[in-house]
């Protein structure tokens, strides 16, 4: 086994199920837990999220071999320094964080001493808080780990190892090219989410009412996503900044192009579009990134 | 029981849905259908969509007393003109499409002599053809009536309550209204959706096996939107143009000042919007037009 004392700071929908994952997958290691609200640390404590949730960060990571920052990624650099001076000596220390060159250089910069694996599990929920967490949360789900040029390979394997004990897949990759990739698969699809509940709920002409009512017509998927933790997503778009410029320009591009065949009654245009993106939906069910079932198994086939 | 004979006009998700729907909810209801594809005459007449599948539009309405178009709303108008000298005195004509103003239009010009009450069922799934179809596609959606300002009330009873039959709860709409609420709702969700999906297919710095592994964090879920029927969605966007592009201007505002927020890294704005989408969220699921599962319960909480 990679690690006999886990510490795991932030004890919210990541935290929580990385926690319940070491209990149920990892039962010889020894977990303690922190998080800067007294309320879930209560709530924590009551659901057995870690074996033992501790008064401060620092009494938390006392005597941890693997640390795992599970905070919004706005707020890692403060949890890293509250820790700093409590750490022991060959550290590991990771993250969960979407958005991975900022958090990297922030977590580097407040620990200079220990060694610095970032890792993004790319799996979640719309859920968050401390009663989010549920132990099967990483199975089957990617883990990326975006390790410096410089990382010693062999805290690489043990970090790689640890998720692979929790159920996930992992990939390692430039952090650079993680936040490109995750704008892309998550920041912008989070984005554009959140804009149109918010335009919706905006508009004269039509009233909220009639918007939730007839929301089955394919609104209703964006607004579960856009349910998700307002913390954590603005502290993802002001970390991962460039990326998701850089592709929000590009779908901004191609929405206009789509615009202007509608206004064109360009159906050719409309109809190759329509027909190419198909094949995505394919490659994902079958590499078990998602289900089957036709609208996600909610309507009801008996 | 409002009617005894029903004809069915396409046969793919939503007619094939509808057949089904009669024979477990109207059993004492007799239904004929037709396709213009004889492949999928074929496979509904095996899957018993309808009692009795016809060679001919022609053959199958001759004595209807309802008439259902399930065409995609570009062919509504060719589906009707192949059926008018052929429908009986007195018969009810509706259909499924999901642009009103312009479907009412057609199916009035073509069929002068029959009393057309448009219909849109807020319901479907990603799938599309004969094998889509399943009885309970409609229960608990929202089924809207557009009838002209002078229609039988009478015809539109019958109407409501033939849905009503099958599950839907029903509701009476002006078509142009219509139009705007499900432009928000549902047309221009599809059509971002669409965009997006074929935005990440397109990119040179991220690859398309980087997209489809990395789609749990959100891009997944506008995939399965995206593979719906491309000719019903290209249809739905010539149609209903005009709603469709003021909406979309909108949206566009709104993506416009998010951008603008995370360029001059304004949490505040990001929070603000992001904290307020999740009301409308709550209301969805409240009022039973969403799972309240996190992520539709595809992950396992055992």
């Amino acid at each position: 086994m990679s690690f006999q004392r886990v510490t795991i700071i932030g004890l919210g929908l990541l935290g929580g199920s990385v926690g319940l994952a070491i209990a149920e997958f990892l039962p010889g290691c020894a977990t303690t837990g922190y998080d800067a609200d007294p309320a879930v640390r209560r709530r924590a404590a009551e659901r057995g999220l870690v074996g033992r949730v501790c008064e401060t960060a620092a009494e938390a990571v006392s005597d941890a071999e693997l640390v795992i920052f599970c905070v919004p990624v706005g707020a890692m650099e403060n949890a890293a320094c509250e820790v700093a001076d409590a750490l022991p000596a060959g550290v590991i220390v990771t993250d969960v964080g979407s958005s991975k060159e900022a958090v990297g250089e922030a977590l580097r910069a407040a620990l200079p001493h220990a060694t610095v694996i970032p890792a993004h599990p790319v799996a979640g929920t719309e859920r968050s808080g401390p009663d989010a967490g549920f132990p099967h949360l990483f199975r089957h789900r990617w883990c990326i780990l975006t390790p410096p040029a410089d990382a010693d390979p062999e805290a690489v394997d043990k970090v790689a190892a640890f998720w692979k004990a929790l159920g996930a897949d992992v990939e390692l990759m430039d952090g650079a090219h993680h936040d490109l990739v995750l704008a892309v698969t998550s920041h912008i699809p989070h984005l554009i989410a959140y804009t149109i509940v918010g335009t919706a709920s905006d508009l004269e002409q039509v009233t909220r009412s009639e918007v939730i009512k007839y929301s089955a017509g394919g609104f209703r998927d964006f607004t579960r996503i856009a349910a998700s933790d307002p913390t954590m997503w603005r502290d993802v778009f002001l970390t991962n900044r460039e990326a998701v410029l850089e592709m929000l320009g590009r779908f901004t591009e191609d929405l206009t192009a789509l615009q202007r065949a509608i206004r064109r009654s360009d159906g050719d245009a409309l109809f190759e579009l329509f027909t190419r993106t198909r094949d995505i939906r394919r490659s994902i069910v079958e590499q078990g990134q998602d289900d089957a079932r036709p609208d996600f198994g909610r309507s009801d086939h008996g």
